[in-house]
């Protein structure tokens, strides 16, 4: 469209709708004057990232339509606009209105963040979002937030995830010694009890250390984002059950004012589209893992394994003590902690005469 | 507001909304001439039921915010506009533009549609998400739903449902014989077969026919809906777990034409409330089952029962049998079946090493 034929069109609509305006009265169709929004969302994910990404993606696009385009928002990967761990402080500081990342990752900000994404031996998805939902969790998430003009909200889960990769055998706790694990916050703070050091990797130099040997272990999500991660050509042993993120929730958060400054409406497309992705995210893990996990151990001679009860035991044992340490570090951390544990209590009870009695009878 | 006073305010609102759009230019707000479109929802429940019937009324408010109010949706207990049973056929003969319910209620128009509600011994909450949402159930159901003008969505889950209330002791398969049990579906076929008979009472009798003996048992939900609904009062012997209903999906479905009318952003406002809807129901459910519970057994004496070994392992053989007769009856049932059942295999496997593992090493 050339400039003149561009401003022409624009004058011819501008009419058209003040003609539709004009022509308003009882029962004809509403006229909205509604401002467009257009917002950026930084992500700790690389760009497209399967499933965590590509959920970041599809929450932006349902927003879109939705809104009839009213609110766009670009989304970016980590390290396109800031590093993925500067995406809590950019969303505080208002530099972007949007973030998208999972909350334990800002351990440094609040010990208990961390309730919020993942606990060692504590709740499941189902459970997380039981809490966070009709439980009083969100509530307290959103204290913990606020003073960072920050309002964070579920958005996708990986489901239980996998013990981690290996470069040798667990047969005892005692092997844990020495062995240098990628495994970040409560877990690795368990490897540390049990003697390992955990270390510290971006998702982008996992399989580099791992295959220089810098580490000797990774843990990640689950078969079929690890399949594609590729860390299958460079460990051997793959474990299960995972104790350290048993249902980690993936969050989105939107700064205050840029909340505040929203209508209504949109305030509430984006808190759907909010819970639409996270039951998406869940329900793509779940229906692709075991096709990958046949993948790795049938065309790549991945050694499934199971951790042994010792090793279990023990680092329930562990988990105990960090979660009390943690839980007991500030004021709120405590309030938060009491009220998951009062509510994980619950949960359990019930799960144990449903879903876990059921899964019984039928495995 | 007056006659008048409602003239005047209707006459300056169009005189300033004209105003506004004959102001509009290039970075100034978009104007927007759109349809306001009021509709009715019926249900299968009684009005503003808790969760099943609130999670409606949810839906209804969540795509009307998000609308901005440009589609109002009514929604109808039960027997307010058409009696429950009838909701399908309201829907789909477009006396009214959506519905609400759970799909084995029409098995008599199809014996498929019971696998996108509950199978005895299938799959749970998780897992028929992750086939309906990631692994192409959603495709089949619309398949099957096409005929009907029909477009169903998931909407809601109930989770694992107890295996129910009795007003004898269950020790032995032979237990069943006789037995007059209020169980709709599969799980009333799976009774017919243990020799006893499978009674049809909608929510609002049950009460009354276990108090008067005209049933034996009934099965209901689970312990926060079945205290609402009393039945501690009339019936002794609570059983778990359910294997007729381990996690019962909840419908909404849209008549094809009224879906078609509307533009694509009100489309996908409604299939995002739904999601929503579906995650938040389980949560309640979720949330406030052991509360319940509880009651139930400390302040009303109810006997809280394990089914025997054997009775189950009778039932999940009775359970293949009707199955394998369900998924035979028509070529577009045995396709549904046969997916369901590939599916299932997969999710399990899945299940064994991540949720079913990680409950081991939990409880």
């Amino acid at each position: 469209m050339s400039k003149q034929n561009r401003r022409d069109f624009l004058k011819k609509a501008t009419v058209t709708t003040a003609a539709v305006a004009a022509a308003t009265t009882v029962g004809a169709p509403a006229v909205h004057a509604k401002k467009t929004y257009t917002w950026r969302m930084v992500t700790t994910w690389p760009p497209h990232f399967p499933v965590l990404g590509e959920g970041a993606d599809k929450m932006a696009e349902w927003i879109e339509k939705m809104s009839g385009g009213r609110l766009k928002i670009q989304v970016y990967g980590g390290g396109e606009l800031v590093p993925p761990l500067q995406t809590f402080d950019a969303v505080s500081q208002g530099m972007v209105e949007m973030g998208h990342g999972a909350s334990y990752y800002w351990a440094g900000k609040s010990p208990a963040t961390q309730f919020f994404a993942a606990v060692p031996f504590g709740m499941n998805a189902q459970q997380m979002n039981a809490w966070l939902y009709s439980g009083g969790g969100l509530e307290l998430w959103e204290e913990l937030y606020a003073p960072f003009n920050l309002k964070p909200m579920p958005a996708g889960n990986t489901g239980v995830q996998m013990g981690g990769w290996f470069n040798r055998e667990i047969n005892s706790v005692k092997d844990f010694k020495g062995l240098k694990m990628r495994i970040p916050g409560l877990g690795g703070k368990l490897l540390a009890k049990a003697g390992g050091t955990a270390v510290l990797s971006a998702g982008g130099e996992i399989y580099t250390n791992l295959e220089r040997g810098v580490i000797d272990a990774t843990e990640w999500v689950g078969p079929y984002h690890d399949y594609l991660m590729g860390f299958y050509k460079v460990a051997k042993y793959y474990y299960y059950p995972g104790w350290h993120e048993p249902g980690t929730v993936l969050e989105t958060f939107v700064n205050k004012k840029a909340w505040d400054s929203l209508p209504k409406d949109l305030q509430e497309i984006i808190t759907t589209a909010a819970a639409r992705s996270n039951i998406w995210m869940l329900s793509e893990f779940e229906a692709k893992n075991n096709t990958y996990l046949q993948k790795l151990i049938n065309e790549h001679g991945v050694k499934l394994k199971k951790f042994p009860d010792e090793v279990v035991t023990t680092m329930r044992g562990y988990a105990r003590e960090v979660l009390e340490e943690v839980g007991n570090k500030d004021k709120q951390s405590k309030k938060i902690y009491e009220h998951y544990l009062k509510f994980q209590k619950n949960v359990r009870a019930w799960a144990k005469i449903s879903e876990i009695a059921y899964a019984k009878i039928t495995s």
